[in-house]
């Protein structure tokens, strides 16, 4: 029906996350039709990002620099270090602005199933950052899953010789969710962290 | 937070269609975490769709050759005309694979609002098309919205004279779709429209 490129395009855009075949194919239109405005600025960044962009060596994040903008700012935090599964948490962390410190990005969480044990994350130059810097507190901010857990466990019980303070940041009902609306596990976890009010 | 390049392609990629801040973050990673898998294939499929796709001079259809596969298709039935809005209303009727005519993509709907008048769509080329070509009957596939409506019958009323047939889709209940849930209009569209069973 369509030239073997229009297909390849939209092959490869339907297997981004959060596309599949329909919004891909609306996307190629998209570009498609007005290359001008769509296309051309969409190519020009995608070849810039893909040239400058790298992984920071210390801590995992993408940034233009490695070490990248946050491990090289003097202004941040060098006790606190807070480690995150990926990179796209760090960056929904300094979304939120509530965070000063430095980053840690593992690169995924241990998994028996997919067979993904320490030596597939970043632990060994977490380990080295640990001893090396001047850290004082370890914030654990990987995902509230089985898996995220079970990391959890096993940063603490790899690192606590190391002597320092060791922080998970906390679960429970978000705010704005209505309660009824809410898995039992997070209702547990709220009954369980409650705290003194007065 | 994070380089200049990477808040560039967040804010291309999120005024695609269907794609918003948040799913546009999500590409952007996944696009500049594994560059090989991902950003490298679609950066070439994107240039050598963006170098060689172009609109079909006669019927408007994207194509690596201009007049297109379909124009030039000599199986096809030379005597069916169906006008669409979009190249994506073309694609999606030959996935349907119910169509063997010719196509011709007016470009979109005639619009009091935003100011689109006959001669911002193809029509002088539709007009060209049916007078010169062998066309006997001339499908109108344009949206069921009110513009879409008020250019069908403007395409009727400005055509009739040529003496080709003009016939348009019908309006009615999807297959699979529930009474229930739909609208006012295609229930009424519907009940109209109803034929002879017995």
């Amino acid at each position: 029906m369509h030239g073997s490129e229009i297909q390849t395009l939209i092959k490869l855009l339907s297997r981004l996350p959060g596309l599949g075949p329909r919004s891909g194919r609306r996307v190629a239109l998209a570009l498609l039709k007005e290359k001008e405005k769509t296309l051309r600025p969409l190519l020009k960044s995608l070849t810039e990002a893909g040239e400058k962009i790298k992984s920071c060596l210390h801590c995992g994040n993408l940034d233009t620099n490695s070490p990248c903008s946050i491990c090289t700012d003097a202004r941040r935090e060098n006790t606190l270090l807070c480690v995150v599964q990926d990179v796209g948490d760090l960056w929904a962390l300094e979304r939120s602005a509530s965070y000063k410190g430095h980053y840690h990005v593992l690169g995924g969480t241990l998994s028996a199933l997919e067979g993904r044990g320490p030596e597939d994350l970043t632990m060994g130059m977490l380990h080295q950052r640990l001893v090396q810097g001047s850290y004082e507190e370890m914030i654990l901010a990987l995902s509230p899953t089985l898996e995220g857990q079970t990391t959890s466990h096993y940063l603490a019980d790899r690192f606590t010789p190391l002597g320092l303070k060791i922080t998970i940041i906390a679960h429970g009902v978000p705010l704005g969710g209505e309660l009824d609306y809410l898995d039992d596990g997070t209702l547990t976890a709220a009954l369980q962290a409650r705290r003194h009010l007065a």
